[in-house]
């Protein structure tokens, strides 16, 4: 597997662009993907009974089961909580682009990002696609703007693309994606957005992108709030494979492989820009007797504020999560958990079969002064394992959240 | 219902007492009450599946169903993680107190908050129980010494007495409290104990006491973090009235209704008392269409870090509620949802027939620069009804957890 520095645009036949279309005040706001070819889709959604508008777009496409041709994405305004009016904008959008690039709209994909409960500007919009089509591209810079065109409070792009021998074939995935960063008035997204030239089915690539996304971005926290936007899409067009892709082969594992890492990647990075944020912190789960029950205990750390808040204030307080774990709902034999902390310093013994181990303070002080720090639950009672990604909870979390939107 | 200002021994036939005995540095750090007669007894404990040793204690005497005389409480140290010693010097706390009142062990109950992980100081604390008993008194001095004997965090000492006619007698219930304030260096506890001169069969007392904290004690958050040590217990001696309680009478009414108060009063306090707590903030969900459904609702919108912050920022923030709303869990129709905050100052409606109303942000400034604001969410489909407590989020909480130990 080998990590490439092209960008969504990475796989062939996708071009890409982001512009400046005036929803903001004036950073870009509106980007395009765009396949040659139709492009088998799979995607994921928030689970938030909310939904915005766009959501519930590709939710339809998803369901009739057809394949697309590109995604056309705003930010600076969700489009959620905006009603029947809501849905027609957001239908607009497609529409719109989709007589541009010569597609139908039913092809075309829409997200949105930003501030709810309010229209969306469709002048300013509409314009914005006659023009961003003009400027669509396969290069570097054309992948540059996409990601940076669906960011908003976030302080750097994220974007990660990677080749990787499948069956014989040089196969790409890309993949770009903004953080849960929120926005005034109101509450920030997570979306990713995956392009491969692999070919494949789409009910395998549904069965992929979920458990896929079971460990990635459902496996991090900024602060435990879902958005009525979230979602992950990814686009295949099979433009690199003759053959399409067999469950059970080494192709097909080999890919899957490729896809987790890719969006295991986007994922660390989405927290590495997490509001406020001064400590990336991995927490890991292992020997436990149920997946499941792994994930929820991996969840309930990363999501506690006392956990959290501690590794802002560099305190190695494994009473807190002992603590979470405990109330996680996952049932454990507390008398058997071994809690470490690992970094590039060196590693801290903090509890042995569930009791505290007396450990060096300046020592810990050392290890968590590092912007990254992993936690290691060793429960010594099965084979099962999760990982799961956040970040601390500092003064600049409430400054940046509590701010008056005006 | 009358408010009596004479704290936890208001009850006919309890004592009280609370003192220093060097557990803590300087403050008063052991408590105790003691009934005259036996008393009647339930109690409800944290889910957390790390049970402080006294957790485990008095947890095997509600078992057993059998009656009480008092209980022995300690702050500065949890008895928690401390694996069979622990649980030994719960057991030696309830045997030195019984030996001092004339009781049996097994008909004591025990407390603890503070450190995790530490063993008890027994030598101090067995001293202490010596001399506490010498001072134990039903007068109101010896009530405040108790309710300042349990606090850890806490700023003010929570505590309440009501007397009210319950089948032509007065009888009296009262309690006292501690928040869930966090502990360097590990976490905090929520202990409520209440006690009542009425007469009550066990498993009648037991039913009342679980139903009165689903919508009290577990309808308020500080942080969403539930303690190894939290737990509500409630002793009855029955010395106001002649005969037992019928479930169904008037008086069975009137009790569950004056027990029901009390406790939410004291829940009240805890938040009011919420680690850097600037606002108090009531969340009502009504006319759903299910109790546990408007439950969840509640629960979402008081552990949302987003809304939390937002009150913090006195931003009039509607999106990050019915976002909470969205992900609480709860299946509602979003269209019917109406969202008002409500104070002293007036009321804004925000959002209405699940759409954003347009109002004055000036207004809006008024209502939220207050200290206390209710948010009112009238689902309009159904008429089922449920409220909780909870506080913002502010730069001093991250301060007072996240501040290095030692």
């Amino acid at each position: 597997m080998k990590v490439l520095s092209q960008g969504i645009t990475a796989p062939q036949g996708f071009s890409a662009a982001g512009i400046f279309c005036g929803i903001k005040r004036k950073r870009k706001d509106l980007s395009m993907i765009l396949s040659d070819v139709p492009c088998t889709y799979a995607g994921v959604f928030t689970r938030n009974i909310v939904k915005a508008a766009p959501v519930i777009w590709n939710q339809q496409i998803l369901k009739q089961g057809t394949k697309v041709r590109g995604l056309i994405v705003n930010s600076g305004n969700a489009n959620a909580c905006t009603g029947i009016k809501g849905m027609e904008d957001a239908e607009t959008m497609a529409r719109v682009f989709a007589e541009q690039v010569g597609a139908n709209t039913q092809e075309i994909l829409v997200a949105s990002t930003g501030v709810i409960g309010q229209n969306l500007p469709m002048e300013k919009i509409k314009k914005g696609i006659l023009d961003i089509v003009t400027v669509a591209d396969k290069g570097r810079a054309a992948a540059i703007n996409a990601a940076e065109g669906i960011m908003t409070t976030d302080t750097f792009m994220k974007e990660m693309a990677i080749e990787f021998d499948c069956d014989g074939e040089n196969v790409r995935i890309a993949g770009i994606a903004k953080g849960s960063g929120m926005i005034h008035p109101n509450m920030g997204t997570m979306l990713s957005f995956i392009t491969t030239d692999a070919k494949i089915d789409q009910e395998v690539l549904i069965e992929i992108m979920r458990s896929t996304t079971d460990d990635t971005y459902n496996m991090i926290s900024v602060d435990g709030d879902t958005s009525t936007n979230d979602m992950c899409l990814v686009m295949a067009n099979g433009l690199a494979m003759k053959e399409t892709l067999k469950k059970g082969s080494k192709g097909y594992d080999d890919f899957v492989e490729a896809f987790f890492t890719l969006n295991r990647e986007l994922s660390k990075l989405i927290i590495k820009d997490g509001e406020g944020a001064t400590k990336f912190i991995e927490v890991t789960v292992k020997n436990m007797h149920d997946k499941e029950e792994a994930r929820k205990m991996v969840r309930a750390v990363i999501t506690s504020n006392l956990v959290k808040t501690a590794f802002f204030g560099e305190d190695a307080n494994w009473g807190r999560i002992l603590c979470a774990l405990g109330y996680s709902g996952a049932m454990f034999d507390t008398s058997k958990v071994e809690v470490k902390y690992i970094n590039e310093v060196g590693e801290i013994l903090l509890l042995d079969q569930g009791q505290p181990i007396a450990f060096s303070e300046e020592f810990a002080l050392e290890v968590l002064k590092q912007k990254e720090i992993q936690i290691l639950v060793d429960c010594h009672q099965g084979d099962q394992e999760a990982t799961g990604w956040g970040c601390d909870l500092s003064y600049d979390y409430v400054k940046i959240n509590g701010e008056y939107r005006t």
